[in-house]
């Protein structure tokens, strides 16, 4: 049987739209998501999950109620479940979320930039 | 409060020992761990659980009974639970598992191989 890797960087050619992640792997009831990043995303939380962030390529802040951190290409951070986050990228930034299946980008809060889940590319 | 990215780079330098996962973060239940791998490991299967690949730097082969796969830098792959697998890098290959706490690295089989679970860097 033909085995096929799973290639980041080609999955990304898949798709240009900023803060929609896409889904390219799950493993058990958790999903790998792709998603660019541009400027500001809303200030929302998770309540029932940790969330990773992890940077391909760019830049990413998050920042929180209390600080901020800054990540860069093969950087990687835990937002611990319940803690309000507001990501931001000043050029565009491309990053791997991995978290439960379904969790809405938005977490606890609904606007124009809460995208739908489970889009698989 | 300061907030300090996880550089998987720095963690790599942490240890140098070859098949001996080590655990740089933890999600939910779910952890994320760091091994090198170089040579042939065992075959085993991980009855309960996927496990993913994650792979930063060099080449590593997973050989299934029906088939294999070879990643390179940015790739990844799903084992699906159950599914008998023997990881093999020619040269050193840096890696990230992804996968619940307390999973063992030669999953069904123990051997000199077997690694202790929950060591952190």
């Amino acid at each position: 049987m033909k085995y096929e890797p799973l290639s980041i960087k080609q999955k990304f050619t898949k798709f240009t739209d900023i803060f929609q992640p896409k889904v390219i792997a799950k493993m058990n009831d958790y999903e790998f998501k792709l998603a660019r990043a541009k400027g500001d995303f809303v200030w929302h939380s998770h309540a029932d999950t940790d969330e990773v962030f992890l940077i391909i390529e760019g830049q990413l802040r998050i920042d929180f109620r209390d600080g901020s951190v800054t990540l860069g290409p093969g950087e990687m951070f835990v937002v611990p479940r319940g803690k309000e986050h507001k990501p931001f990228a000043a050029e565009e930034c491309k990053l791997m979320l991995i978290e439960p299946a379904g969790v809405v980008n938005s977490g606890d809060v609904r606007g124009g930039l809460t995208a739908p889940t489970d889009v698989w590319i």
